[in-house]
Formats: structure tokens, sequence, C-alpha cells
């Protein structure tokens, strides 16, 4: 195949993603030019997809690039950002154009529900490796950090937690075909990033982290960064019935097996990575606001516990016995 | 090794890049946040680099740390931006402090000379792959494009040309130890980012790119973009000693080959890449101007050739003769 780096990324790339008049200069130059709001601060993330650690080696083409730009617009949504631009760096091991072509199509199925613009791209032969950076846009000074949760906040996760953990099992225990297992496979492939509710958040959030290492870890970053512990109520973490049909299949597997007062799919949903939901702290004054957004959005957020005061997180048992989490969950390394 | 994705980011490279003012939120949660000055553009550029595709498996992981962030700050040059933040995906195949350690160094030597603050960040496990992508500003409608070059403007390279083509034979062909391999082995892993020039070539240059995959490819997508053609005086092209002294070498290797007419040196610059020079374009009258730009900055500018009406390059013996120059370079695919 005779296409360069630069005719593969304006091939497949160009025509798909969304046109916004602040892109002043696009993909084809050194670099892109890109306009700014005098009232607006950037906001910038990235995030990596490596072929066997991050999915599967047979992840649909499509899946991939759907979800690499997904994983990066959920930690814009982390931020109450609203997205704009994204420079991808594609590494592959072949130029397969059926593969090029269908990847394309994912990034652009969320690309233009998001109105982001591919600005610039690199693509280069190696091991499959996907990098994105997104960057977009908060009002200045309207950002949600990880480091204002204070005790006293309710804490709530946006849709069910565990999914993308038990739709790597199905995978990587047999790739069964049943509904359920169909269901968190596309969990796991296709998140949603919750944008809408992000952006509506600000103002009402003291503090937000998309759930990308699991609950436990990611929860474990806001009490850290806020200087405070939580506390997890196990009976209140929202769960599909597709991860507590299967959730018994797995529930012993090592990571999960320490957990041993919470259900399997409780379990899950407090170790298991890769969901992209949010979670968020805020005062109780919010709950109604908070419920009433829910709504307006059509985005489940459910209350799943209590900033407090101290250290590290705990859980609590629907019988009232207390469980010591820590904060871990996927570590690559 | 225990360090989490986060902790590893942290550890190395939060003490070692520049601090900015600008940097509202840096490393540690989920995006950046970042202030633009609203009579700015943001100008924005990503680069990814391979473990054995664009470095050999053996670079030392100072010089990796040095390169992926120059190979981006000469995209910035190259729109006349002036640099400001990066971020970094770096995927490894296993958290090696050492590595970590010089990698980041090699870095920090260049973020503080143009003060880069590095502000968000991704690192995973994988085959050995970093992309960076920078950011910087521009004044408002100033940046300069590859589309720019008008017939008569004249055509202009900084430093030398052919030595990253160079130090790469040196290191495949045998790894020699002579002074001018050294040289040329150094002027592949450190190449200098003409960062000073490129801003101070805004409003005198017509077009410019940087010099990554062979002059006759940057220079062809110049002509391309421009609408016009290009002749190079092949007597004219800036060549070190130590490319002049080496190139014998490597003259009949098959990428080179076709370039009968030229010297062997000739033949590596315009053929060979990754010398992350300047490639620009400026009408006769602003010489004077540019001689004088290249002494008070310090970087040498070469004269090399006039675009001219017509498409495609061609090249011009010092006996007169001319060459047929194909606008192709290095591709990794």
């Amino acid at each position: 195949m005779g296409l360069s780096e630069f005719a593969l990324i304006d091939h497949f790339f160009r025509p798909l993603g969304a046109n916004r008049d602040d892109v002043v200069i696009g993909v084809g130059d050194d670099a892109a030019v890109l306009s700014c709001a005098a009232d607006r601060q950037l906001v910038a993330a990235v995030d990596t997809l490596v072929a066997g650690v991050h999915f599967p080696l047979d992840t649909a083409p499509g899946d991939i690039g759907y979800k690499c730009l997904a994983v990066n617009l959920s930690d814009l949504a982390a931020m109450g950002a609203e997205p704009a631009w994204a420079t991808l760096a594609l590494t592959l091991p072949e130029a397969d154009e059926a593969w090029l072509a269908a990847f394309a199509q994912g990034w652009a199925d969320l690309a233009r529900r998001y109105n982001v613009a591919l600005v610039g791209g690199d693509t280069t032969r190696g091991p499959l490796t996907v990098s994105v950076q997104v960057m977009g846009f908060v009002p200045s000074g309207c950002a949600v950090t990880r480091g204002g949760a204070r005790p006293g906040d309710d804490i709530y996760a946006t849709g069910t937690l565990g999914d993308g953990y038990g739709g790597l099992r199905c995978i990587l225990d047999g790739n069964r075909d049943d509904e359920h297992s169909r269901y968190l496979r596309q969990r796991l492939n296709r998140p949603t990033p919750r944008i809408e509710l992000g952006l509506a958040l600000r103002g009402i959030a003291t503090a937000m982290i998309d759930v990308s290492d699991g609950l436990a870890a990611d929860l474990g970053h806001i009490v850290e960064q806020s200087g405070c512990g939580a506390r997890i109520e196990l009976d209140q973490l929202p769960l599909s019935t597709a991860l507590v049909r299967l959730a018994a299949d797995f529930a012993q597997r090592p990571e999960l097996s320490r957990l041993e007062q919470a259900t399997a799919a409780q379990r899950c949903a407090i170790i298991g990575g890769d969901d992209y939901e949010l979670c968020f702290t805020a005062p109780p004054g919010h709950a109604a606001a908070i419920e009433a957004l829910s709504h307006r959005i059509d985005c489940p957020v459910t209350r799943i516990g209590r900033v407090v005061e101290g250290v590290g997180l705990s859980g609590r048992t629907a019988g009232g016995d207390s469980v010591p989490l820590a904060a871990s969950g996927y570590r690559h390394f």
C-alpha cells in the first residue's frame, strides 16, 4: 500500500469529523490553528489504548475508533467541559484500508454527536496503539476538579457500574453470546461519555471524576485530593440486570475475592474499571436539582454514599456492617 | 513495581517541566485547565515515535525523551508559534524507574529551554511508543502555513540537511564511533527545534515546513499546497562536514541511488528525513532581513533555490543540468 502518513489521515479522517468555525487550519499543515474565546479556559486530556492491554486483540475496529474518543470525552465530561477538538496518534501494524475505514466510522459516530473536529493526526507503523488528545472549554473558573468534596456531601454515580468489567470477563472467559453478555460487551466497547450531565453539573458538583479504573480507585482520588473520606452504601450501587445475572460467574476472580461481604455484582462495581460513568459529590441541598437534571438529560443518577471526615473509603452493607475498601483498581503496571 | 499510572507520571514528570502561570490545573486531574489570551490563536501538533521505527531499539532513554518533544516543537516552529504546553502518552513494556528518570531528564532539558509545561499524561503498558502533543500560540492570523509560497520567492533551509539520515546509517551500518559518526548521531538524537527563527519569520516567510520526511517530500508539500513548483540548486544545499566525509559510504542505498547526478551527501539531504530544520520561502526583497535574523538568532540560514511556476520539484546541478526530484521521502507504510 502506497499511502503516506499524510494521505492516510487525510483520506480516512478529514471528511468524518464535525466541521467547526473555530478551526482556522485543521489537518494538513505542520499544526492546527484554533480560535479560543476570551472568557473560556481550555481543557485538555490525553488517553492511550493499547491492543491486548486496554482492549482484546480481536476487538472490532469500529469499536476501537469509538472507544478511543469516548474515554477522552469522558475526561472532559468529568471536568464539566464542552468538547471541541481532538488529535489522533494511530500506530498500526499495517495500513489495512478496511480496518481504517471501520475505525474512522466508529470515531465519526461519536465525533459528530458531540461536535468534535479532528484537527491533527499522526499515523505510524508499529504495534496497535491509539493515543487521543481532546480539547474543550469551560467558562473561566468553572471547571469541576477532584479536590472540592466536603464532609456531608452526597456521592453520586451515573448509569450502572461494573458493566465494563463484566463485558471484559464475558469476552475473556469464552466469548459467550447470550443477551446479557452482549449487553455487557456493548457497555465495554461503546461506553457513553456523560458530556451533557457533566456540563449541567457545573456549579452543582463539588468534585467529579470519571470511573475508568474502578469506583474504589477513582473515588479514592476524590477523597485523597479533597482531604476527606467516603462511605459507600453497597446496596445503593447502581447495577445492571445483566451484571447481576452474570456476576456470580466471575466473583471468584482474585481481584474481586477480597470483598467477601459484598455481592458478586457489587464487587464488579467497586473494583472493575472501564465504566466511564461519572462519580461526583454535591451538598444534600442540591439533591432535588440533581434529580431534575437526571430526568431532563435522561441520564440515570444514583446516590451511592456520603463524604465523611477522615481518610479512605469504606462500604456499608444492607445489614449495617462496615467493609474497608482499599482505593485500588486496575493498574496497567 | 507498584506505581500506578498516575503515580508514574506524577513522580517523574511533575517536577521537571517548566512552571507557567497560564496552567490553572496541570497533571493530576481528569484533564488540564489552561488559560488562553484573547488575541492569540492556539496551535496544536501531535507526533508519535515508535521504537524500532522512528528510533533504533537501543536508543538512550534520555535521547528519546528529548527527541519526542523536539519533533513536536519543530512543528510549532514551522507555524511560527510560541510553545506553551505539552501532553505525553507513554507506552512502555515495563515500568523501569531508571529508564523513566533518564527519559524525563531528556524531556526536561528541552522543556525548560523553551518554557514548555507538561500538563497531562497517560502511562500504559505495551510496546515502547511515545506520543506527544504540543500546544502553543500565534498572534491571531499570524500562523505561517505551507500554502503561501509564490513564484519568484526564494527557498531557504536552516542548519544542515541530511545529518539525521547520516546518523541513522552510522547506527544501522555498525555503530561506528569516529568523530563524524558521533556528530551525525547527535544530530539524529538531539535535533534542535528552530523555535526562535520560526517566531522571527512571522510576517517574512510566505510558507514554512519542518524537514521531517526529507527535503523533497516536505518542500513537495509546500509547492503542492501553494500551487506552484520549486527548483533546488543542488550545490547550495547546506551540508555538514561530517555528512560530506561519510556520505559516500551510504550512497548506494536503494532509496538514494536514483539521484545519480547529485553527490552522495546531496542525496542524503534531499531524500533523508529526521533533520527537523525549517524549510521556508520568502520574497527576494526580504533577503537582507533574513540574513540579519540568522546572525541575530545564531541560526544558519541558506538560500537553496527558488519557487517557480508549474508543479513539482527539480534540482539543478553546478553544471546547469536539470534533475527531476520526486516529492517522496521516508514513509512508514
